[in-house]
This record gives structure tokens, sequence and C-alpha cells, in this order.
């Protein structure tokens, strides 16, 4: 089975990002008991959802032991969710490739998040993989220093036509900002089969609906992330994955 | 001490590349013992170099057992020689914050790479280290990929000017490839205090003296990055070392 085939059999776009940030979570507490709590809790109330996102850096502040916390994690729930690691690397081919055997071969993502900033070579041992695991390439994110880079000179746009033209393999996909709902029809428009990963909607879930309906008939391939908006909503985690997975249902909020 | 205070003691400019190939190893050898089995020889010859460059790549491919190892052989190298973790790391604010205290907190790195692409944001908590740390952003690579984003539209010399004007305070320096002597010593002219981190000098070492020159008085904050051409050269590793080491020291290669 493929990635795109994984993605399109679940019934919401929600992504859980699993960024476990030590100032917010209980004395005593490690990365491991506070999501393996919160993941038990979800999986309980038959609330899962079907993608998580752990971004290493949350994992890695602990050095080594941190890691085997996620590789325990991974253990557990690989086979309840998709896996998307939230690696951002990126480095010349060998080294590209020693990441890539980490994150797909040892912690057995699903697939995983890339920085092109060294180009086609620094990525083609993640390309390689494709179409059983997912690739989504930074491409425009949302954050203010996107404008650095990203935004300068027609960068991402020029980024964008490389990866759904020249470099277009299925199960290649990009993280994009939920930074306006038109540049994102504009684009899905244009790349119907090709996997949007898109973080920056905001903790009240207002922009979910705009979102969805952007991304019009392909909803069911992409994957908007929300991490503290549910890791530490002060409604619990339970009622805010219900909401936002109840609103990031496909077709829930399309016209028709 | 500052981190270009530590640059500045050193004999040579050379920085020995720590990317253990687990294909290139000896059978039943791990990238634990054959580093230190490496390490030992040349401390023990007198030939240590005085900066050592772990890519965190070769390490993470055998998973949290392989940071571990990471972990022990900076323990006991760290009071040996500058530490310079090649992590390439770059994500939003609190992720490159968390990334910022595993590479110097939990790893106790003397300078990272980091990669730009997400703007100064994904910068700001590496930078936050300087004077005492040191900074690599990645500016313009040696592999063929650079030609994608980083020379395209004149990406690097715009984010070259940031880097060395908005952005600069001391100890922020940038990975810039062996790939013209010309370019080096213009960008060198215009920023004397900005370390530079140059891989890309062959295994031949036929580079190294008009890089040297290239760098001019300047040389002694700046290091030239060695990794297979160290570690798996047939004239055995001491040998390549001294070689590389004396073409690297400053003013050898420099006309008066």
């Amino acid at each position: 089975m493929t990635y795109l085939d994984k993605l399109r059999r679940a019934k919401s776009l929600l992504c859980l990002g699993l960024d476990p940030d030590p100032a917010r979570m209980g004395a005593g507490e490690t990365p491991e008991s506070f999501l393996n709590r919160l993941l038990d809790s979800l999986e309980e109330a038959g609330a899962l959802p079907s993608t998580l996102k752990p971004n290493l850096a949350y994992f890695e502040q602990y050095g080594s032991k941190g890691l085997a916390m996620l590789e325990r994690l991974l253990e557990r729930w690989r086979s309840k969710a998709l896996i998307i690691l939230d690696a951002k690397r990126g480095d010349i081919g060998p080294s590209s490739a020693a990441y890539a055997r980490a994150l797909f071969d040892v912690w057995g993502a699903d697939a995983v998040t890339v920085s092109p900033w060294m180009g086609r070579d620094s990525l083609e041992p993640f390309l390689e993989r494709c179409p059983e695991r997912g690739v989504y390439v930074l491409l425009r994110t949302s954050n203010p220093g996107a404008a650095d880079l990203q935004l300068a000179q027609g960068a991402w746009r020029r980024l964008a036509a490389l990866l759904t033209g020249e470099w277009f393999r299925p199960g290649l996909g990009a993280v994009m900002g939920a930074t306006g709902p038109e540049e994102l029809a504009e684009f899905v428009g244009r790349a119907p089969n090709f996997p949007l990963l898109i973080p920056g909607v905001g903790a009240q879930g207002g922009d979910a609906a705009s979102v969805l309906e952007a991304l019009g008939d392909s909803a069911p391939i992409h994957r908007v992330n929300v991490s503290s908006g549910i890791l530490y909503a002060s409604e619990g985690a339970l009622e805010a994955t219900r909401r936002y997975a109840a609103s990031l249902a496909p077709h829930s909020g399309q016209k028709r």
C-alpha cells in the first residue's frame, strides 16, 4: 500500500503534533509518560487521530534517553496511526541517506519532513522511498522568517514548480502554512495529487473550515496539524481533538 | 572565552569530520570503537586536530544507541578539541530552541551547523548562544544541489549580506564550499571576523594551499573540513592528518 493510499483511508484530516514541552507537562512526567497518557485517553474514547507527527526536537533535547523514549512510543503507536516524523533534515547525499535510514528504517516513519535548502541531491535518499513512504518538503512555512528566503524573489514558487514538475513522484508532498486559503486553493488546483501538511491553524480552530474548503475534492490526502491546541487545551485534549477532527472531516466544510 | 578566541588558538585550520560509514568500518566495529581507535592513535602521535566535527546523521542511523555512542565520544574528546556538531537543524522558534538545548547543553557542542531556510526566527535560539558558542549557517554548499535554491536569483549573496549585516554577532559564521578561491577571498575581504567552515577540499589536498591563500590574514578563525580523506585514507589516518594539518597551518600557504 502506498503512502497516498494510507492517507486516503482516514476519516479526518487532523494530524496531532507531538511536541512535548517540558514547561507544560506535570511534575515528574517525561515526554513518554505524558504522551502515552494522552494518546491512551484518546484511543479509549475512540478519538485517536489517524495521523501523529512527533517533532524530533522535543525528544532530542533529552539526549539519547529522549530518543529511546521516542522509539518506545513509536513501537506502541505505529500500528494505530500514520506516523509523520517531523525532522526537517537535509544534508549532502551520503549524510541524507543516513538520516533516511534512521527515520524510515530505525524509527519506522510512514513519512518525514525535509528541508530543501541544499537542493535535489540532498533530497534524493528520501525521494527514493516514495511511493511507499511520504516526503514533505518545507515549501512555504507560516513563521515570520519565511519572508527571509522562501518568499524572496519568488523562491517558494520556483521550488513548488520543481516539486510538482521535474522532481515529482507519488508520495512527494510539501509543508505549506495555512497562511491564505487563496494560495492553498491555487496550489491544490495545479497539483491535485500532491499531499500537503498544513500547520498554522489556530488554537481557536477558526480557520479549519476555510482551509478545508480551499482543499476541495483533494482534501483526503492532505493533513492539517494541530499541536499545542490539543496537547495543552484548557477544555481538555479529548474535547479539543473531537472538535478539530469534526471540523476537519472531508466534506464537512465544503460547498457542494 | 568566546568561540572566536577558541578558534584563534589552533595551530592548524584542519577540522576532522567524524562521519563513520558502516560500509567502511571493520567487521564488528561500531562508530564509537572505530572513532576512539582512530582518535587515540592521532592523540598518541601528537597529531589530534584542534577541531572535530561529528555529523549527527551517522550516529542517528543507529537510533538512540548511536546517540548514546555520540554522548560517550563527546564526553571523552570534548576537553581535547573544539567540537562542531554538524546538525543542519532549523525549525520554528520553540522547536529550534529545543534543538539548541540538545546540541549545546546536552551534547556540549562548541559550535553547530544550522539551516537558514525557515529564516531568522528559526535561527534566533542558536544565535542567542553567541559569542560563547559558534553558529555556522549553511550559506553556499559545494554539492550540485546548491544550484537549486542557494544560487538561484542570488539567494546566497542576499543571505550573506544578512549574516554579515543585520543578523551579525561575534560567533556567527557560515558553511561555504571550497568552490572557488576568488569567491572565498571576496567574502573574507568584506567580513574579516566572520568564521567560515569550508568543506570540499579534495582527498588529494590539492586545494588546501589556494584556500589558505584566499583566507589571508583571517585564516586562523576559519576551518577546513576533511572527513573521508582522513578516516579512510589509504596512506593511513595519521599520515593523512599530518599532511593536511601541515598544508592548513596559517601562513604556510600565504604569499607575503
